[in-house]
């Protein structure tokens, strides 16, 4: 029996190829590309057209928790939902592969939960990536229709768009036509095979042969067939994910031997391998926001084939990107080159070579740099801090914290602390007294005194720090009490 | 009558080839790029074993005189001397044959000052960019020694320098034996003709002919000589300056109409025309410091052909110059390319297009862009600040000042300042209390409240800022004493 239908949002990417804009700990699903919705956010606002919004499950890593959490309570004040929507939180990022057959074992205890004894049906789920660019969401909903069709008949269902240019960092769908499956949907598809970034000359042959389309990574399965799929092409997975233990209720980090799970995509363990797979057209503008190079080809360039954003003063540039966050960037006679800045990195590197941007990141984590885990802007529950210098004993923060969040009761050992409110005004607890401190005022905090900064009321609240101390770390925290239970 | 010996240096240009790094308001010559000291007090170094130093004069324009004066003040308390180094200032920059021309007719002024009514001698005078690097000082005595002789018989004497490469960025001087030039010097040549910076295929020529030299703007001349040449051939110069007055004592900015001067280069207005050139070989190692292609040809390379500095991560580049001041740069397969950053600005430029650079500087003036005037970091005679961040009503600085130095006395009327101190110890007035600040302790300064930040200790003092107001501008500025005439 074929049912309830659920989706999964698999959003515990590093975009690793956006670097340095995109960073593990603030990667582009999570960052406004396009509109007013960060990616994340899109994909969800998509699939409330399709699914009850309680059964779409975000999954995403420990270390993004927190962000996806503040991003679907938006989401969540906007649909005025009152129950929170499901957090499926991996330990760490293992790939596709393991997020999907955790999303699944999730879906199929939510509905134990729910039903307890009582007889349950076979969930059918859409399974979708976090950071792709949809220009229609009708047919985006028409599309995944026709697909929950065939994956009620045992197809697994990826949707495919026609392919625009030889790009080589994309998948390839080989379809030919099918009677059985044209009986269930009109314009659905057998595939014959899947190719994952081909190369360059490969992908022009595909496009111009017309029997090829894009693979968008969106794919709807029926859950018993993916996990049988799983357990005949990659059994490990559904072995170390029958001996863990996962609550339904309170989604932990304690998945026994989720760190053994294979480093696998869903595209290399079941798409290549599978007898199953149909596909139907997504007749719709769909962008992939993979690569920087991806970015230029999808962005709207001048004459000179340019595209110039920010504080740009550019001589003589040709087909180039030129992305400036913060700081004025002067080119002069590029050609085919990305340049992009932040506030505290740079890429600049050969329009062509843009998919070896995530070899860059690699090096930069082996040599344990931390510039790629963050920008100097840090997101945490209560809002974010922006490290504004560093020098010999001190240190200064710009400190954010957002209406009604307050940062937990703390001390330092080896720092004291110097706060100038300079937006808003905050409440201030300094050893046993608690006090407001006005826009304007500031407050030392000593050594091993016990404090907590919190805004307990309605506007921002703004606050320059000034650390000083021979040693000035992240870790040197003693937490007392915490609203995010991060005591 | 040829006498006393006298050296110009020429230190006012702003070095806008060098953009982002070199700024109008702290252009190259002022810069350390090698060894010890800045480029400006090498020369100066350089010049003190040909002429008697206080007949040395620095000649800059009115924005960069305190820098200058600072530097100066760095070497005479080196060589241990009472009186200070002369500094000429110009209103305003005007090329190179305006400066020498103000500079000859300050060396007469200083002439009648000593001597009065007694009868004087016509100075031999040599004159000398302040943005080379020379290898050998013994040489550059030697050529200096040479070319004073051919000067006292009334020679226009150019320094030529062998050249190594095709530099389409530099003069070349074609030569000729001449008998009457060799017994005056042995190794002196007649010049038959000067040509600025020709195109890369004529350069190629002239230093496979190996009759010409590089020019490297260091001339030697008898002031005589060199007024009457140019009132032959830049008339309005010397007319210009007959009207002006000057005073030998206190180098004014008031020179009558100096704004009227041409804008033109000795080279232009004198050298290209005079029938009076010779040239005498500087046979040693000599680095034009022009251009960011001259900068990477004089670099050590990797054996890629890259000269990386700073905190960079290069995957396959070739022959690139990828130069970071602060944050990290993240490059992938550039070729002959220059990436230069500095905190506020960034240059990303083909290597062949370096010399366009002052384009893009010249364009910045025109949209009255302050960043090509200034770093984030800016010069005062105290010392120096750095603007940190800037935020609705709030501006954050690091200031830094010099052990011994002063902010003058002064008051806000729009804004509040709070000082920490992070390094050193302050001594501040506040209102009419005067007191000393501790390192980690900090102060508040009202709106309307007379206040000055002092160094009188033998540490440096490093204080941060916070500025908050309605209106946060430099003009806002009310002084009431200056130790540095700022009243």
């Amino acid at each position: 029996m074929a049912g309830s239908l659920y989706a999964l949002i698999l959003a515990g990417g590093s975009g690793s190829r956006l670097w340095p804009l995109s960073r593990e700990l603030h990667p582009k699903q999570l960052m406004k590309i396009e509109g007013d919705y960060t990616l994340f956010q899109a994909a969800f606002i998509r699939l409330v057209n399709c699914v009850d919004d309680k059964n779409i499950l975000s999954i995403t890593n420990v270390k993004l928790e927190t962000q996806v959490r503040t991003q679907l309570k938006e989401l969540q004040e906007k649909f005025c939902r009152n129950s929170s929507y499901r957090v499926v939180t991996e330990p760490e990022s293992k790939n596709t592969a393991p997020a999907i057959a955790l999303g699944i074992k999730f879906v199929e205890k939510m509905q134990d939960a729910a039903l307890g004894n009582c007889p349950k049906d076979d969930p059918i789920i859409i399974s979708v990536p976090s950071d792709s660019l949809i220009g229609d969401e009708e047919k985006f909903s028409e599309a995944i229709n026709e697909a929950v069709k065939l994956a009620k008949e045992n197809y697994i269902v990826a949707l495919g768009v026609k392919p625009e240019r030889a790009d080589a960092g994309l998948g390839y769908i080989k379809t030919k036509r099918n009677k059985k499956i044209k009986d269930i949907s009109m314009d659905a598809l057998k595939v014959e095979y899947f190719i994952e970034k081909p190369d360059k000359e490969s992908a022009q042959e595909f496009v111009d042969s017309k029997k090829y389309y894009w693979n968008s990574g969106i794919y709807v399965f029926k859950a018993s067939v993916m996990m049988a799929e799983l357990k005949k092409y990659e059994p490990e997975i559904v072995d170390i994910l029958k001996k863990s233990e996962i609550s339904s209720q309170t989604p932990t980090i304690a998945y026994t031997d989720f760190e053994k799970m294979p480093d696998i995509s869903i595209d290399y363990a079941v798409m290549e391998a599978t007898k199953k797979l149909a596909m139907v057209p997504l007749d719709c503008e769909w962008k992939d926001v993979g690569s920087w190079d991806a970015i230029y080809e999808i962005s709207e360039k001048d004459e000179n084939g340019n595209y110039l954003m920010g504080n740009v003063v550019d001589l003589g540039s040709k087909n180039s990107m030129i992305y400036s966050t913060s700081k004025l960037i002067t080119s002069i006679g590029l050609e085919d080159t990305v340049v992009v800045e932040t506030e505290d990195a740079l890429l600049v590197c050969d329009r062509e070579n843009s998919n070896d941007v995530k070899k860059i990141v690699s090096h930069l984590k082996e040599r344990g740099d931390e510039v790629q885990l963050t920008h100097k802007t840090v997101y945490r529950p209560w809002g974010y801090y922006t490290v504004l210098t560093e020098g010999n004993g001190f240190l200064t923060k710009c400190i954010y914290v957002n209406p009604g969040a307050k940062l937990s009761v703390q001390l330092h050992h080896h720092r004291s602390e110097h706060w100038v409110v300079v937006e808003g005004k905050a409440m201030v607890l300094k050893g046993e007294e608690l006090f407001e401190l006005q826009n304007g005022e500031s407050v030392d905090i000593e050594v091993e005194e016990k404090h907590s900064l919190q805004n307990p009321f309605d506007e921002p609240l703004k606050i320059l720090e000034v650390q000083q101390g021979d040693i000035l770390d992240e870790n040197d925290i003693v937490r007392f009490e915490d609203m995010y239970g991060r005591v």
